[in-house]
């Protein structure tokens, strides 16, 4: 063990070096130049949002493990941060492909923002259970089929380029599920996966600050930003609600579960964040949001008692129905939005036109889901051979396997 | 007691269902459609600011009893997101009653934050006593005497629109008072309503929020935004100052006092809300901010060891001190301010002029304060009727109530 | 000592009200009118980031000793509102002095915000050493040194005044550490100066808010807002991402130290800070987040183990390091940028006004180096003689000597 140990501890910080120099040699043979036009300084405060929501909110949303705050909000930190220069990248290389002119700008760095939430959400369903090591590779990963994926779905399906960045979501949870699936279960016995009232007060606080800054995520690539965050706004207001509502109604004596409420407050920004921009009557945002509480509600119920023990699968952080069920949902959503509006003032001619919008819509929606379960898997296989050392499950869930903690500091 | 608990379980969640419904419906029948404009782009950021700090803020504010966390910052946030939801349909009722035009867009947002705050700040009166039935009755019953108080002070008494709701503050704060004044005082022995250094330092935490946000709070409605934001920054910076100073001179050994200088740091905005974007000379709002920190601190003398025990009131979280006396304070002001100021270049012919200006505005003052006291004891009553299953005294400020909170969980 | 404590309770109130008595004074006598232009509109969510970032952020950052949590929020934010209507003064006077027309507005808050800053990382290196009293004179006295240094160098040296701002993180480094250098040291059995995974976890909270605020600190004076913000994100994600790898690195077993990173991730927007608005080229901005990053974990090595012990120096959270020396990076960076970048494209007969431009702004780095530890050691000197009653080494790094914290308080 001590040996494994050691090399844990030798290659993290090689592989995050090799990788910062790879990205600071790219950025010097080609990097395009930064922009300094004031267009986008209009978006500076959103991207603000965008920025403290992923990397703060997202960072103690996670914080749920009552040993395992460092790492919660640290690794979250990295991986957000090394994520986000990944992404550039990607992005350079993806307008690259297709032939347009970059810069980078406030723009590009929010959508690399929009990017690596996908990495965020994949890392709350291994929390506790994969290292450093593991983590970064994943995050490395992960970007690249996501790049992919939207790249299939911007040339072949013909999405819209503001669009293809909306199922990050989806991907994100699926593509952290399958990669949970191979990591070994903890044992029952454990008792490090706790949350305590002062891990769960500091998880509110994070999910507070992703409840606020949601509508700026879901606004700052459409072209119609004040409807996209009205509607989110409503939206998650209902979702709000109805958290509260069906976690007292679901539970043994009516009493509420902080941990639901956490995931359910969030489930409208999800439902939403396909329509967001489209959707004209608040009434259906407000039924969206409720949706989204419902199916996560629910989903919470079926997935930890049947869908997980049947599948061997540990979703730590409850990925799954936080975001994938909400995720599935809004796509869902989206393609009756669109059949119903459209189809009402639609000529028979255009039907077909219709039929296509349609078509291509969950021609994207499949594409992406099954590439996620797919590389998610393969993933999840590379991630646990013995070359990344992966963690014995005695030491899942714990800061001091990778954090210096004095134990004295421990007992206060 | 048992059957007590039952039904207090049952009715919770039904009642806010039935309440989403009913606002749904009114949505689906007449909302107006949602503003896409791009005019309201430039408040997006100070509808933020507000919206972050009516939530997180003030939930974290209120965070001050050592064994309701999740109560304070979960029910706050519940009754957030509906009472905006009730907010909007009832601006939305009053804008239909006179006769103008209405879209639902950040601004009617932003105005129905600025009115929830009147609950936020009740909630405080009763924090640790009230359950969330009586609470979202509460908050249902308090918002719709606030804008029939507005509708008046609007129709009758012909209060500019932008100016009607700076009363926000001095309703909620009498509201409150007068609905605790019904409730049973908990008994003197209970452990459970003090803080912790913990849950100070959290309550400290969202007290910054409050007072780094105030500036947005004020500036949202008014026409003179900057005029605004930098008369309250100036008067939120001397109470502050002002808030230690005193803090340390009235204490027994001239030792700091945090709940006092929580309360008295944010005393500065609530007395300049009145007159923030009129005052032309700094010296004015600074001055200001320091008596809305000296009647802070001594009226939390005052009140705790006189008014409260004379009428056994139990204010939990001090909303009297906090923002009742300084909204007095600012109103009583704001008269004299328009009096001298406006007195200095007037001419005889216009003095009738003015004196009915300031007759105007102590009319809507009385109108607020009596308004706010009479139905704030109605509605005491009301909440304590057997149908809402009032909490046993024994039962107070305590999370385990409401929540699902393992004991093994307490005592890490 | 009871005499000592009683006169030290009777001076801080009093020295604070006389203060603000001053400022009152001076701002009724002739304090400017306040700017209600829109012009600074645009300004004002970077305005509110700043803010948020010397109040909030530096406050929960400096949040490390265990028994401190009070003290340091809430001294932080005393020192803050008074130094901020101190800076404004002096801005004014300094305008005066000049000749310059002046106006109070969101800028000239915002100055004196940056200002400000060197405040608070000076009583970081003194935390938990300095009474209120001592703190509050030292606001003082370094403010005004802060700006003769700022004086010398607009109006000898013709440093262009945006530019002559951005010496703050030296100042403020070094002025502390000669500051503390005539504190006594804390005695190397006292147990009160160490850190808590909790106290930690609120100090990373605070880090993280400093972190995402500082684009917005570095581009709240330059003309070039956005190319200031996109390098120092990258500076700032760099050093995030070296900061994580060069822990590991440097540690016995590899593991990560949370506190040699939340000085390091802040790093590169230190560096960054002189030529954030002049770098083109994003690969520069990530070097010296990288150098940045480097330094000051190696600096932390070094000057914990070597330097301090020598000079019998006890740095309490590590300004030298985190402030001090990625200020001096960036300082050498600067001139090598200004050498290279226009050496490469200057004529023979311009050579002699780049070495003009170089040898003026090493005359003002020195300049502002020498000023700040000649008057930290003088006003170290002044703030231990007996009136002002220093602290007990006992007494150090414990809230209870300043905040009325019952014991049965602290057992919970």
């Amino acid at each position: 063990m001590p040996s494994r140990y050691l090399s844990f501890r030798c290659s993290a910080p090689w592989l995050i070096l090799l990788l910062q120099a790879l990205l600071l040699l790219r950025s010097f043979l080609g990097f395009p130049r930064v922009s300094d036009t004031y267009s986008s300084a209009g978006s500076y405060p959103e991207f603000q949002d965008v920025n403290h929501m992923v990397i703060f909110g997202f960072g103690f949303f996670l914080m749920v493990l009552r040993r395992y705050g460092f790492s919660s909000t640290g690794f979250n930190f990295l991986l957000v941060v090394l994520g986000v220069q990944c992404s550039v990248l990607a992005e350079d290389l993806l307008v690259f492909l297709q032939g347009r002119q970059n810069e980078v700008g406030l723009e590009s760095l929010a959508r690399a923002f929009v990017s690596v939430t996908a990495v965020v959400i994949s890392t709350g369903a291994v929390l506790g259970r994969a290292n450093p090591v593991q983590l970064v590779v994943m995050t490395l990963v992960e970007l690249i089929f996501f790049y992919v994926s939207r790249y299939i779905n911007e040339t072949f399906l013909e999405v819209p380029e503001h669009l293809a960045g909306v199922h990050v979501f989806l991907f994100g949870a699926y593509f952290g599920l399958a990669l949970a699936s191979r990591f070994p279960e903890a044992p029952p016995g454990l008792d490090k996966n706790r949350s305590t009232p002062k891990s769960e007060l500091f998880s509110v606080l994070g999910t507070v600050f992703v409840w606020v800054f949601w509508p700026s995520f879901n606004s700052v690539l459409p072209y119609f930003k004040m409807r996209a965050v009205m509607n989110t706004y409503l939206a998650l207001a209902v979702s709000a609600v109805a958290a509260f509502m069906l976690s007292a109604l679901t539970s043994k004596d009516g009493k509420f579960r902080m941990a639901q409420i956490r995931s359910a407050v969030l489930a409208g920004g999800v439902t939403i964040s396909y329509t967001a921009e489209r959707i004209h009557q608040p009434w259906i945002a407000m039924v969206l949001g409720l949706l989204g509480s419902v199916i996560t509600i629910l989903g919470s119920h079926c997935v930890q008692r049947c869908f997980n023990p049947a599948l061997k699968l540990q979703d730590t952080s409850g990925v799954h129905f936080t975001f994938g069920l909400p995720a599935v949902l809004g796509a869902v959503a989206s393609v009756v939005l669109l059949v119903v509006e459209d189809g009402i003032d639609t000529q028979w001619n255009e039907l077909s036109r219709l039929g296509y919008d349609a078509f291509v819509f969950i021609g994207a929606f499949c594409q992406t889901m099954s590439t996620a379960l797919i590389t998610g898997l393969i993933t999840g296989l590379i991630l646990n051979i013995k070359l990344l050392k992966a963690v014995h499950v005695s030491k899942y869930f714990d800061d001091q396997f990778y954090w210096e903690v004095s134990l004295k500091m421990i007992s206060d």
